[in-house]
């Protein structure tokens, strides 16, 4: 469910109104310009805001792009649930791929990365826990969380941010049988 | 070998006095401030030199940046050779590691990440080309280049980007042991 259909009591219908218009203006500005070259000026006037009002909200720019990019991943979605932990490896990844397969998440990602180092960009914790929600159900696999992030996540994001047009429908399965072997 | 000290005939040695200037400043104002927070205005009032100048030889920022980050790891310098394939991908992933573990390093390498996907970063061309020359001394090894690229280059990479902290002297080893296995 997106977050501005469940306004809190505290921050009201208005401020919801202006999340969803920053979060539309930034993906917008990204697709159109790529997220190296989008302003909090430019953010503020398509969005219909002040400018002082996203900088006290969100602090600066890579913030703001870091939470449009962890938001467009649902952190609340289904994970597979299938018997054997290859299968539900492999919908994972392919849930992932399809998702930055997408310019304007790909573009994003990037923009994240400009800004992670110094934290932990949310939206990589949450690939983190849900790799180890998935060996949670399968205690008798033999790999780890960091194992998954190694040969799964890490090639994948690398292929994203790099070398987006090797991305393809075999990608996914291809590391999981991989990792697995 | 720098490239400043071998200026060719055309540029003369004004211009080569621009570049180095230039680098010079990308990376004091790049380990300061951290990249996303740098403009070509503040690298020509610290380089000296008219805004101009910069955007005539490398056309914008994102580019400029992956420039000084392609030019920090040498792409002329001697690769290892040793007699089997496992102890050459080691010594040439512990040197990546031990480059990238350099935060100047690593928040060029995040600058051009931003830039990146349209093209193909040069920095990351030069260590494909790199692993097939690895292989190439080794025609009896198992692996391919893209999945050194996977296996190797791509989790060291996204730790660069993501996760610093968690790249150590055992990082090169570990992933090398583990694409070999």
């Amino acid at each position: 469910m997106d977050t501005e259909t469940t306004p809190s009591k505290r921050t009201g219908g208005r401020s919801a109104a202006v999340i969803h218009n920053v979060r539309k203006a930034v993906e917008e500005l990204v697709r159109e310009k790529g997220s190296e070259r989008v302003t909090v000026p430019m953010i503020a006037e398509r969005a219909g805001v002040n400018p002082t009002s996203i900088y006290r909200r969100w602090g600066d720019l890579p913030t703001l792009i870091n939470d449009i990019a962890t938001y467009r991943l649902d952190p609340n979605r289904r994970l597979p649930e299938h018997d054997d932990i290859r299968e539900d490896l492999a919908a994972w990844a392919r849930e992932l791929v399809e998702h930055y397969r997408k310019p304007v998440n790909a573009a994003l990602l990037r923009g994240g990365a400009s800004a992670a180092g110094e934290r932990q960009a949310d939206c990589l914790r949450d690939r983190r826990t849900e790799a180890g929600m998935l060996l949670a159900r399968h205690p008798e696999s033999a790999v780890t969380a960091d194992q998954i992030i190694d040969g799964v996540i890490a090639p994948i994001i690398y292929r994203v941010i790099f070398l987006p047009w090797t991305l393809d429908d075999t990608t996914a399965d291809d590391l999981v049988d991989r990792l697995l072997r």
